[in-house]
């Protein structure tokens, strides 16, 4: 174990993105079932309005969510448009991190923008589980167990071929809350085409154009953003998550 | 005292359920006072968008959120369109843990749902409290000395007769971010009517009925809800919670 | 140190505050920063939400949201218009307490408020800080760094002369999330004129005036506010953050 790795384990760190909605009480059902399995544990929110309907939009902010933090964190996902259907819960290690999902492509930028090949399990149920509400009787007590220490060996069967998504077509993945669209395209472009408009304006920061103006940019997270300075990109161009883009030569 | 709530008092939890709104800094000073009393506390957010006028629904999302908790955690509601006239601030034991709330119905389902007999005081009122803010001057102090272990007895009189809502008309309690309806029913029913609807398809999960279906199933709380796949039995209903349900044979 | 400050020590607390919007990636980036640089900090979210382009409420906000945490807290502010030009980040210490920021006026409010001098250095920026991103890269290490026990002065020059908005003319600083009006005037006043409309009932609780009525009163905050019983001012004034008022006689 590294040291970064031994000195995260005194203060394990699990994170939690859903589609239950903010103030959801299955939300704190959940939690309460981590801190059962492992009480030292420090919570963080990413998300709890990622999309049902968008898996690759919900991975994209578990993906920027989860990415920053240290070895041993535990990082369980519950977005499952088919809970009580036919699809494997799973655990998965990246690295000296884990994952803890439904194995419904919710996990694929994970996998396609690590470096590290994944070992997965697929989880054990427990008998008693409720059949509507896998988040808290089988996700969570298995991200609370590898918070707690345990191995990932010790909670399912070694599983091979992880469901993953389709790369998609150049895509916005995601609108920040400044209204910017974060795009599937990373650099270099020499700019993007959204819906009929043409953005061949290229800008470091905000500062470097004029209030008003439409300028692309590599983003904080490596991927080609699109923005205006004191104003609102999605606003400008009508395009929310899910529009494809075109990059332009 | 049990193993379970020893190990939990060496990692206290103190959840938070009120109707400030979220990113209401009365909620952060709450926290401050919380923090201030018990360091150690792990904080936990239930919901702070609670119903002041419906206080049946808010008593169902602090039950529902609090519920799953480990002997020993403290449950602070602030729900309270009462603030400054006459009702008692308590502090009340179930089992091993306790919730802290003003005295006015919004423990009720609470008490009726849990297999034991309630305990409980009323605060003693700080000097220096804020007429206009209780939660901040009295009630987080109190939930602080009990996370931090005081004993209830510790916090003011003994009382008993704490004030109980009437058990509600069968109704559609809570909404959930799905758009399920929780109502008040319990199983076995044969069905429900809802308005003008009456829902007779039972199902066990999602994966059981067909898309745009409406179905009533046992959810993972005990109640019949009704849902329907892919899509929303709220929106299809229009119902939101209050609408009376009844059972069908 | 201080008793006070010494225990707070064992039990760091660090505070955000941004306009990135709830539930967004950059937030889980920053808090992954955070516990990075400090793993046994409790990170608490004031806001996430506040205003961008009103940089008096955003510092309204910051001010009601972190004055009540213990000696030795750390208070990150993440509102920023001017990410990427020139505005220096800033560390400010006031009393035992430590507010991290960009130097735009964010942090008026508490420096008028306090009864400290504040002691303020200008953070070195990081070589691989991200130009888009300042808030993970710059200011979270910096509040980690400080919630650790590293001193002010290890993260920058000392620096003189912080950025102070003009005390603004008598407004609405913040409507809570019951629509009552947080006004910017300190008692006493006879009145407060609002628009057209002049609030002259004074009352010290909800439960001293009649339903549907408006009336005036110190808030817990040491303002004026505006509230109607049973009711939301905001809605029957048509007010909002912003709006000038007016003290009457």
């Amino acid at each position: 174990m590294t040291a970064a790795a031994s000195r995260a384990a005194a203060w394990p760190v699990i994170t939690l993105t859903t589609d239950f909605g903010p103030g959801s009480p299955y939300v704190a059902a959940i939690k309460a079932a981590l801190l059962a399995g492992c009480p030292e544990a420090t919570l963080v929110d990413i998300s709890h309005a990622v999309s049902a309907s968008d898996l690759e939009s919900a991975g994209f902010v578990l993906w920027a969510g989860t990415r920053h933090f240290s070895p041993g964190s535990v990082h369980l996902a519950v977005v499952d448009p088919g809970v009580g259907t036919e699809r494997r819960p799973v655990a998965v290690q990246l690295g000296h991190s884990f994952w803890v999902a439904p194995d419904n492509g919710l996990l694929s930028m994970l996998l396609r923008e690590s470096p590290h090949e994944p070992e997965a399990v697929e989880l054990r149920r427990p008998e008693a589980a409720s059949p509507t509400f896998e988040g808290r009787d089988l996700f969570a007590p298995a991200a609370a167990a590898l918070a707690a220490g345990q191995r990932l060996r010790a909670l399912g069967q070694p599983l091979a071929g992880l469901v993953r998504l389709d790369q998609p077509s150049p895509r916005v993945l995601w609108v920040d809350g400044f209204g910017n669209l974060v795009t599937s395209l990373k650099p270099p472009v020499g700019g993007v085409k959204v819906g009929p408009v043409s953005v061949r304006r290229a800008g470091r920061t905000y500062g470097a154009v004029a209030p008003g103006e439409l300028f692309f940019y590599t983003g904080s997270m490596g991927f080609v953003e699109i923005g205006v300075r004191n104003g609102r990109a999605d606003l400008l161009l009508g395009a929310e998550p899910g529009p494809l883009v075109q990059p332009l030569p």
